[in-house]
């Protein structure tokens, strides 16, 4: 026993406890929905928060003690950020099971850890049916998983050394990236607070385009998030084309690194532009959007501003790894659907909401295979791939190849085992890109107009498991399999 | 004009022409075929040579001269390789054209260059209704080929500097690889005597078999190669399990590293079990074949012998690049096929006449994948890859995960440009992944019971052109194109 690692389980289970508290506090903000809506007798939000709540307390005082503040390691580290996941999704389901909406815990686990990842597969088949206050908790746990994510991406994984992410903190303005504390306090409050700002303006532009509160709300939280779980059966696809900017607008600026927005509001508008993997989130989202809505133009014939406009909405939802919906792309042209799918393995900006690869690595990518072939000229030369004019590292280069590459594993060993639950082949990749990169709607039967219902109970653990893996960025997870990470 | 790299064309047009003048040579090697079984007034591999010949010795006599001989450089040496794979592919349509065979050059080019890059991918749709003597052509261009990936990869490719081909130079006994000359005479040599030895004995073994000597040394050409032309309709299928036997056991050969064959008849057998490659090499098609042939034994209910050598034709055949069918793979199981797809991306062992990516890069790849997450535990300590107990320097591992990246990208981007072709999803992904990685039927239309006649001609060009990429390591073409390439 002396050669395990000394991991402080106490402190890691405490830290838990109180974010428990925390997600329960979240499910009483539902409870005002529940009641007006679904009348008195609902007490499922109600329940729920309170054994969430109780069971936190229980381990937040349970284990207090005065020798573990100053040991909180990276292997805690890890540790905090893959169970806290993992274990809020448990009692998220809650309010799921107890309203009886979904009768099967799986299903529950699934549609909340979907929700937490910011993935928004769904495997809900009548969406309307359920009631308000389960369908407000079920949009908020979106929101929770954002706003974690960004303290992930600013505070947590630069420190832990995850690809790239150092990168993106270099970017920071801030105390520099040696200590966790510090950060926690300092940006991700301020990048809260810009996430509650937005969040805020989208749901009164929703409301002003004719949502009421309940609906632009949930839909501010499933934009904010990068999410995807709507409050309608088909989705954006029956609302006013206004409200489809809106969401595309906000879309885009979720999927946009948040320390952007910070620099939007002191007035710095020229380091935005100066920003390599906005202006390079910018031209994929037009291109692809020029090229889709041509071909769909040329050969259905169809409305320009509609097509346009359902281009638009579609690339930006799968890039952000949102994954609204508005019409069924797998009905377009099969170019434009092929395109659809590549785009599921780019994601979001580094610093946003989104999920997926991140622009930044794609991008570093393929600058350093350029590069490559200018070394194999010039083997003596040192030549250094840049990023916003400063020299990235060639062990950062290293680091994020690795991510691709294990991104590219698991997303091979994932359609296997979906195949092997018996989905077919476009079903089994789709699955597989699609909670990988937590973006929800993929190709076949989880496809647009599909969903999760159908996918074996297996499956849905499984996805889960990829839901997870993705949105902790692959490393954050693994981890903790590996026979070093237990040793001393 | 200062400012453009110093090339000398001459020595390369040189070089070509002499390759050309061989590669006449071989032409005429079909003449017995073609009059003995087609008849005496079949004249199109006797013109095809000639003019073979002749352009070439004008191109190597015309480009003579004193200055050039000690002016071979790194620029030299990647124009040389993909022009040579290109002109020989021209010339070698001759006898297709010549013959009536093919009556568009883009077909007959298609399937030339399919030949000399040992893809075997095919756009006649009646292959017994060729004359015999333009088949045999067609066989040879795939031995032809196969010769030529031997020098490279153990001569030119390794001081070339491609992503990991210094790995297995390090692995070879013989002159150090620092210069071109020593190296092509020494080393390919004696591999080429291999290569014809066992090209000999799997005639002799199919002869024995009941094929007569123009079918045996056809597909001994194919087999030998990694190449797929048989010179039967359904490929292997009609052959008795013998000779599916003697073939799986030679694609075997084909795809293992020519110079573990160069241990076996030095009878220093422990060498070659101890070479990692060859060992992951033998439990991956041992692996696969027994997660298929189960699957198909149990929901297909077929006979066990049966079942479990067409899965070992199939998977060996895959593996190695070779392409041979004895069945129709889309009709397996949903997950046996998902994972023949995969297989696609592995390819064959360095230093064999095997395409893809090959294994020994998945290796080192999956190895590196590993220890990346026991380098984020101790960010500060060297944990360097071991390969045959050596240590592999980064350096290495970088290239080898840039060639995979890129690879990855060129697959995508092929996809993409063949679905806009008119394909369908799964052939689109499927011709692109069949031809970059060499080995010739893919999915959907150009799966094994298709082939590739119906393809656009833009859409076979393309195909070309991938074939290429993929049999020449990727750089080796991809550089040309670096504007560096072209400056001093």
């Amino acid at each position: 026993m002396s050669r395990t690692a000394d991991i402080n389980f106490r402190l890691i289970l405490r830290i838990i406890g109180f974010l428990l508290m925390v997600e329960g506090a979240f499910m009483f903000t539902g409870l005002p929905f529940s009641w007006v809506y679904d009348g008195i007798q609902n007490m499922a939000l109600l329940y729920s928060g309170i054994i969430t709540v109780v069971v936190g307390g229980l381990l937040y005082w349970g284990f207090n003690g005065k020798r573990m503040q100053n040991n909180i390691g990276k292997r805690e580290g890890y540790l905090i950020v893959t169970f806290t996941w993992i274990i809020i999704s448990f009692f998220g389901a809650l309010p799921f099971i107890l309203s009886g909406t979904i009768t099967n815990f799986t299903d529950a686990f699934f549609e909340t850890i979907s929700g937490f990842t910011t993935t928004g597969a769904s495997i809900l088949t009548d969406i309307e049916a359920v009631p308000k206050g389960i369908l407000y908790w079920r949009s908020l746990t979106h929101w929770i998983g954002g706003m974690g994510i960004i303290v992930l991406s600013v505070a947590i994984l630069p420190v832990l050394g995850i690809a790239g992410m150092q990168l993106f903190v270099a970017e920071m303005p801030g105390p520099a990236p040696d200590k966790l504390h510090p950060r926690i306090t300092h940006t991700a409050k301020r990048l809260w607070g810009i996430y509650v700002l937005l969040t805020g303006i989208e749901t009164v532009l929703l409301m002003a385009g004719g949502m009421d509160f309940f609906d632009a709300i949930c839909h501010a939280f499933g934009t904010m998030a990068t999410g995807g779980f709507s409050t309608q059966n088909d989705g954006i696809a029956g609302y006013s084309p206004y409200i489809q900017y809106v969401i595309i607008l906000f879309m885009i600026l979720a999927g946009t690194n948040f320390t952007l927005h910070y620099y939007a509001l002191l007035g710095k508008f020229g380091k935005i532009w100066k920003n390599e993997e906005f202006r390079y989130y910018v031209w994929i989202i037009t291109i692809v959007t020029v090229i889709i809505s041509t071909s769909i133009i040329i050969i259905a014939n169809s409305g320009i501003e509609e097509t346009i406009r359902e281009t638009i909405f579609q690339v930006v939802s799968i890039v952000t790894t949102t994954g609204y919906i508005t019409s069924d792309y797998l009905l377009w042209p099969g170019m434009s659907w092929l395109l659809i799918f590549l785009l599921m393995f780019i994601g979001g900006s580094a610093g946003s909401t989104g999920g997926g690869m991140k622009i930044i690595r794609q991008l570093l990518l393929i600058k350093n295979s350029g590069l490559e072939l200018k070394r194999l000229l010039h083997p003596q030369a040192v030549i250094p791939v840049k990023f916003n004019k400063k020299s990235v590292s060639k062990d950062i280069i290293f680091k994020i190849m690795a991510f691709f590459l294990i991104y590219m594993v698991i997303f091979a060993f994932g359609s296997l085992i979906m195949s092997l639950m018996g989905l077919d082949f476009e079903s089994a990749i789709g699955s597989a890109a699609a909670t990988l990169g937590n973006i929800g709607p993929g190709l076949g039967m989880v496809g647009p107009v599909g969903n999760y219902a159908d996918v074996p109970m297996l499956g849905k653990w499984f996805l889960s498991f990829l839901m997870l893996l993705g949105r902790l960025e692959l490393f954050t997870v693994l981890i903790i399999f590996a026979p070093a990470f237990w040793r001393k």
